[in-house]
């Protein structure tokens, strides 16, 4: 009984990972246990007894700094999540914005008459509070025309031979790229110089 | 020092909610008690050793039990709270874009001429995509005109008296209202008939 009992700790060792049924069936052992303190054995029975009590005691002990551990990284981890989730909470209604956004900047590239003059700039200001909003919320365009080519940033579409401009800089700006705070949400569709 | 060793459950249960810092305590106290275990009491020095350590490892099951529920209900807790996250993510930003929604819907109350038409109708397009890019995170309009009154979803902002329409009815609405979800983001600004 005594053997049995020693070699647990090395099972429950192995199964570190499963803590949580280990605990259980660490409870469970233990209250059986209980009832099988009184085997005698030849020398000093209480003695036996005592080593034995002070083992499951220590196991215990190691299993309540264990379960503790757990915990304090669980709670670690899940706090790291929660301020993930927070941080980046717009982007997929920004990801589903961004196409209409595009369609809003072709429609306001209208050539204004007398006639249109006073509905295209009410809404170029609707455009530009929608922008605003965004960017409130760390929606911010990613620089391209002029900039040198940065395949984190920028998604390479067409390459041009251009002797005037620098080489490996993008040229052309074909769809606008968007950062969510930290975070690429979109690279900027872009045509970049030899 | 038996008897002081007794008394600490009760302390400890009496600061059951500083779960981790009892812990850290127990733990401290375990390891001085483990250098005072050779104190010997008059009749039975193992026996008495063999009861206290009996209470003491009865001690440490508990605690684990406690830190075992403790770390469950947290795991529960945090679970709900990462749903209401998600579910209600896109809130924030959706406030910040209604009043651009607004003016919008005010720029499109245009008389269509030839001139505008094509305009308009672009525009109109980018209203709409905007519109169900909103409904596909859940933003959905509070219905208010012939509906009957309700102050959770309706802010009254007058009264008439409309013979001919049935009593705490909508009679109009001046600015639309908003769910995210089951949440109501922005209640619908209405006239009520007395």
């Amino acid at each position: 009984m005594t053997k049995e009992n020693q070699e647990k700790p090395n099972q429950n060792d192995a199964k570190q990972e499963e803590q949580e049924e280990v605990i259980t069936e660490v409870i469970d052992a233990d209250e059986q246990d209980d009832t099988a303190q009184t085997d005698s054995i030849e020398e000093n029975p209480l003695q036996a007894e005592l080593d034995q009590l002070k083992q499951e005691k220590d196991d215990m002990y190691q299993r309540l700094l264990r379960v503790q551990a757990e915990f304090d990284n669980f709670k670690k981890r899940s706090q790291k999540e929660k301020e993930a989730d927070r941080k980046y909470k717009a982007e997929e209604i920004v990801k589903e914005l961004l196409p209409a956004i595009d369609n809003f900047e072709r429609a306001l590239q209208v050539e204004v008459t007398d006639e249109t003059k006073s509905f295209v700039e009410g809404v170029t200001m609707v455009y530009n509070q929608i922008k605003e909003a965004l960017k409130s919320q760390g929606v911010e365009e990613i620089e391209s025309v002029g900039k040198p080519f940065d395949p984190n940033i920028h998604h390479a579409v067409m390459q041009v031979e251009d002797e005037e401009a620098e080489a490996d800089t993008v040229t052309e700006e074909l769809q606008k790229g968007y950062y969510l705070k930290d975070r690429v949400i979109r690279p900027a569709m872009v045509k970049v110089n030899k």
